[in-house]
């Protein structure tokens, strides 16, 4: 790393983040770092962008100060730059945001790149593309990082960092460590997948619930009340793994595993199931078990209901 | 329907279920009839079926009591009865949850038949299979209908409705309106769709789960944190549907298929994805505009950040 890394800020010590990009994602991220304490320096070619980005931030504004704003926090410390270098001039963590567009956003990396103090780190909003496919053009690729957050940025926890090729180790650790720091929930992947690990899944329902539209076995209004209503209740309390580890009763993901493991050849969606071999069994059985950590199948249930509970409550479902 | 029907009480006059099968989604069902003020009556041949089905309906207990039980209600109204047709014989709704195995189903579907007054409505609890493949062997078989709940029964809100071909059509509009009355949010299938809707839905992101876990692109662990702090916050407010609606800014789905379409043709799933064609393009876009039913971009955003804060707050992970 030497001279590049001398400058560097400690994760803890970010001051100010530039937000390259500034819809509903680049938006998002301003009004959560905003709320968080940072200054936050925002730039967008969109000749409105200002404006959606004020309107952004204000929409965002009382979810945040409803969830208590960091000492000092306030949304005078945002400041619109119509130049790109000078957004990113003073910055100490620039989060691009641009539209889903992989030469649109290889550019775009490079330009940041060829504004940017070579020891502040890069981070790419992209919800799919790997930094191995952007960094190319980029003189600096070794701090240019992914950090995926779900929209709204300033609500869902989940960032999942990521390196590319060419991306230093020390700065996917220096990412996954100031999202902590913000206070985000960090998933720091150590392979590049395309779509990451909430996408792939998330994506995978979304192209299921829209064969299912096509195919007109389904209605729009039917596939969310299907989620809403169903298994979209337990998912904030449990993950899916966890939650199949409870539909197996006393036995846990182990009893689910083999006795439904037939169904997986069941034609329950249109994705071809994963070969069910005794090592991916063992691996899904034995990750359970970490995930518990000591908690029987009758603590998880417990959990589960109590969670499941507090949010219909919380929703106004029930009394 | 004549002479069958001529005695089946109305939904809203049922006094008795019977559960057949009592097991971790059986044992639910009982508790949570017995808290809505039923009689149950319940049967599974298992050796220490009883003790099994009073731990699981104690278990359940204190949820559904916190949720309030219906006047009247208590578990000294579970009577479990050790022959098949002295449980189903008082019966004004049977409800079936046996392990899932198509013969076994085929089989036990044919023996309630045959020892249940015949205008008494047979449901399944059946996670996947049509009740086509399984009502062949009944003598009345008009009157077997799949009922699907989520795990827990008690908690999870979701019944999913649909008959078979043999099903008669006042059976599967009688069942959808029995569930209402007992509480649940029912969605009524016009057609047999094998898993259904939700969990064709959340089957197609287990499989992709489980290829994630299969080929290390991600643990069990970071497949659970994923969901619960990403997007599984999202979905008991908003379903897949909304939410994207919501991804695409002021421009909604429209805007969102116009702009991410081209992303469907991306690896992010082993699922392949659907051909987005014109005519699927308005029919999500216009079933996104039936579900907002005059609620703007913004009003959706206020309603999902209200809703998502609501269940952070609920599951103590905000103050």
């Amino acid at each position: 790393m030497g001279a590049e890394n001398a400058t560097r800020v400690a994760p803890g010590e970010v001051g100010t983040v530039a937000c390259v990009g500034a819809g509903v994602i680049g938006g998002g991220w301003a009004a959560y770092f905003l709320a968080r304490g940072y200054d936050v320096v925002a730039w967008d070619p969109a000749p409105d962008a200002e404006t959606r980005l004020r309107h952004l931030v204000d929409q965002a504004w009382p979810a945040l100060t409803e969830l208590g704003l960091a000492d000092g926090a306030g949304r005078d410390r945002l400041r619109y730059e119509p130049e790109l270098g000078d957004a990113v001039g003073s910055a100490d963590f620039v989060q691009e945001s641009a539209p889903e567009d992989l030469e649109l956003k290889i550019k775009l990396l490079a330009d940041i790149d060829a504004v940017t103090p070579p020891h502040v780190v890069v981070s790419s909003s992209t919800s799919g593309f790997g930094m191995s496919e952007m960094q190319g053009r980029c003189d600096h690729p070794g701090r240019m990082v992914v950090g995926h957050p779900f929209n709204p940025p300033y609500l869902i926890p989940l960032v999942e960092v990521v390196g590319g090729a060419a991306t230093s180790a020390d700065v996917v650790a220096w990412t996954s460590e100031f999202f902590r720091v913000a206070g985000k929930s960090v998933i720091t992947m150590d392979r590049e997948v395309p779509g990451f690990i909430a996408n792939r899944l998330q994506e995978a329902l979304w192209r299921e619930a829209l064969h299912m539209v096509a195919e007109g076995e389904a209605t729009v209004e039917q596939i969310d009340l299907s989620i809403t209503d169903g298994p979209g209740l337990r998912w904030p309390v449990q993950g899916p793994m966890l939650t199949f580890h409870l539909a197996g009763g006393q036995g846990g993901m182990a009893h689910m595993l083999d006795h439904f493991g037939p169904s997986l050849k069941s034609p329950w969606t249109r994705l071809v199931a994963a070969d069910l071999t005794p090592e991916l069994r063992d691996a899904v059985v034995h990750g359970c078990g970490r995930e518990a950590a000591g908690r029987s199948i009758d603590d998880l249930v417990a959990e589960r209901d109590r969670g499941v509970i507090a949010v219909l409550r919380a929703l106004g479902r029930v009394p």
